[in-house]
């Protein structure tokens, strides 16, 4: 434990542009004062708890956002504003699946339908269900296989990858295209194993998508589910039958929330933000919770410690990311109109775990400049600079040319939570959270003083 | 997400000893098997369910020698074995402390006494509290001052460091002297503020030390009890009460269980490791039954895997490392009057959290060659080389010559729940304790190779 910065030097090989001393006392301060002083965790329990989950288009979303406004204020924005975006209004409503097998007795499955999905307009839609573990396998069957019956896509989440992400990715055109897939073919709904880590009965909700006209019904069970299914199948015909309300109720106006201290030096803009409203189910705290509040601890950490930034800091508080990214769109659209120049945008929607990395999506000479700072990290765990992605959100700014991030935390524990009832206040650690706000505050820091 | 090994290259300027893109496959392969297949997760729960938490002297804990006896002879090892060792027995027994208050009504306070603290034979013990923040304005007060009180340690657990082990090494000496420096002005026992990153009301025990005979008790409570208390003793005298217990109660023969597979080259010896007992609370999930069950995973790993081993690779299930170490010495002692060679220990006691590094306490050559190998284990997300400490139950091999050392996990959560009631299976998560089986296999293959 004594010697924190000793390896260090396995990056001294790098080139150097612009750390100095000066900067790793910052770092430290920074750190410091979040780790001790910092708001996030307790604003965060306000959030989940006194509003919870925050759909876009629900009262609760609305409720969020002046929130968010307060909290901004709160923490010494010099200016707070609400953006207005276009979002649909996607409503769940009363949702039911059954099975029956060769005794003949109806059983409930424990299950949420996919967000977007139309139901079933609270009428029961029955058909024996056909498994395939692969969109391949699927591919193979005729139409006179599916017609009329119940596909259910049984393609598992890989524990193979480090990086749980890679399996989400791996797995989400499961998620996306199920219900246009078994349209095609003629089924009359399909089902999906979750897109799940853990080794749980929780089914995972999550957008999917339709590609044509033809909208069928899409839910998913979870892993311990699913897997009772598939033995089930293995010796018998099984009848699933599901009744459902959701269905998507048009368009609302609503509202991404701003704020941001000015900088001293010119009306360049610096965007650090999360997305404010969540899936309908749990308390939206990991997802993303966490973000919304980590982006509003930056802001007031530049206020509390009196950093003077050059740039302009913007905390963004992204409306509709879950089903639309309407939000995201509109902050890109309004920013073009407004010929704001944007430096750089980094985002943080990987759920409030002890921070890894920042995730790099920009040119090279950018890309390396931050990578050259990576021995001011490393003595806050922050090793990894090799991604080259970015948060949803941020799209319509990278396709502007800005150069945009996302922070990257330790992956291992959102997707058992991920889009669920369990993704709650009490999943979050507060050290974990507050270390990503730090890092945020970091990163943001070097970026004001140097671009 | 696409790029994961792209900055590998950043550690390409470092000297390479022997890792060649074969042990990239197999470093791969034990990523994958364990992840996929590791038995750890449910053997913890199994062990933390069905045994529970397993003091040195307890009857559980001699229900976990033979669970540990079964598991390595089920993970394959050619030889499982009992080594005798005669463990303290320290008994907790029914405990309480209560305060009054100006108004006359007594109060329960929620407490820990500490490990092996003498209580006070189940008769009450009660005198006025008086506050110090820290050792040294308790050295300022005169015996006069301290005669037949209360004294209350009030020094928090630092939030400001980034490695909470830091946190914990600060503030482990009012957990070890507290006691005896009570004692040594005449005061009657001892309160501390728990050892904790949680704010919480969970009182966390953990070892204490007499120095010399007057032996008094001492007892932990809880971050939020501790912040109550200290503002009632702003306003008004408080008076506690203590009723207690606990206490030594001899000697007794145990043993620590030792599994193995014998190298094909010699009869030099590797060792992976953690113990096997636990304090009385909780269930010793994250302290150690990870650690046991992650080395056992390697022990499986290399089997399963077919790895051939040049030198034995020998799994120690520790006893009595939480209030005595009698394990960790007895194991050492047996090595040297058997002439065993030890080319490498390593131990896994720090929580079984996503491993970040691994910590090396031997010569500079050795250290270097191991930090040669970073890039190996930069993809598995594991880049922390630098400590320079290894495991308490490694001491007495580290004595002898052996290169010893320690998984680093992330430290954020450990604790929180450390010593407490609060450390249970639940607390744990699959894919993070595998991961850390997986950096031992991985260490312990590239060792056997290349030593």
């Amino acid at each position: 434990m004594k010697n924190i910065l000793s390896t260090a030097i396995i990056f001294l090989s790098l080139n150097v542009f612009g750390q100095t001393k000066e900067d790793s006392i910052q770092f430290a301060k920074i750190s410091t004062e979040i780790l001790n002083n910092g708001k996030g965790y307790n604003e965060l329990r306000d959030l989940t708890k006194n509003i919870g989950h925050r759909l876009s288009g629900s009262e609760s979303y609305e409720k969020a956002v002046k929130w968010a406004e307060q909290k901004l204020r709160d923490a010494g924005a010099d200016k707070v504003w609400l953006q207005e975006v276009m979002i649909p209004v996607w409503v769940r409503g009363k949702e039911s699946l059954q099975i029956q097998t060769s005794n003949g007795k109806w059983k409930n499955l424990k299950m949420l339908s996919l967000g977007n999905s139309e139901g079933t307009g609270g009428k029961d839609v029955s058909g024996e269900i056909i498994m395939v573990r692969s969109i391949e396998e699927y591919d193979k069957l005729s139409p006179d296989q599916v017609k009329d019956k119940i596909v259910f896509f049984n393609y598992p989440f890989s524990q193979s990858y480090v990086e749980t992400f890679r399996g989400y990715s791996d797995a989400a055109k499961y998620r996306t295209t199920a219900a246009s897939l078994t349209a095609k073919k003629g089924g009359k709904f399909a089902i999906i194993r979750s897109l799940s880590s853990a080794f749980d009965n929780v089914p995972h909700t999550g957008a999917m998508r339709y590609s044509d006209d033809k909208k069928i019904p899409a839910v998913a069970i979870g892993n311990t589910t699913a897997d009772e299914l598939a033995e089930l199948l293995q010796s018998q015909k099984v009848t699933a039958k599901l009744n459902s309300n959701c269905g998507m109720k048009g368009e609302k106006l609503s509202h991404s929330v701003i704020g941001e201290i000015t900088g001293k030096k010119d009306k360049n803009v610096i965007v650090v933000g999360g997305h404010l409203d969540s899936w309908d189910v749990g308390e939206g705290a990991h997802d993303d919770g966490t973000g919304i509040v980590q982006s509003i601890e930056v802001l007031r950490t530049f206020k509390n410690l009196g950093i003077k930034n050059n740039h302009t800091i913007r905390v963004v508080c992204f409306a509709n990311e879950e089903n639309g990214v309407k939000g995201g769109v509109q902050y890109g659209k309004t920013a073009k109109e407004n010929n704001e120049k944007h430096l750089f945008a980094i985002e943080t929607d990987a759920g409030g775990f002890t921070p890894r990395g920042i995730s790099l999506e920009m040119d090279n000479e950018k890309r390396k400049q931050i990578q050259s700072w990576a021995n001011l990290f490393l003595p806050y765990g922050v090793y990894d600079f090799k991604n080259t992605y970015s948060g949803t959100d941020l799209y319509p700014l990278h396709d502007m040319g800005v150069p945009t991030a996302e922070l990257v935390p330790d992956s291992q524990r959102y997707f058992d939570i991920h889009h669920t009832e369990e993704d709650t206040f009490e999943k979050v650690n507060r050290r974990e959270l507050l270390l990503g706000a730090s890092t945020l505050t970091q990163i943001i820091y070097m970026v004001d003083k140097n671009w």
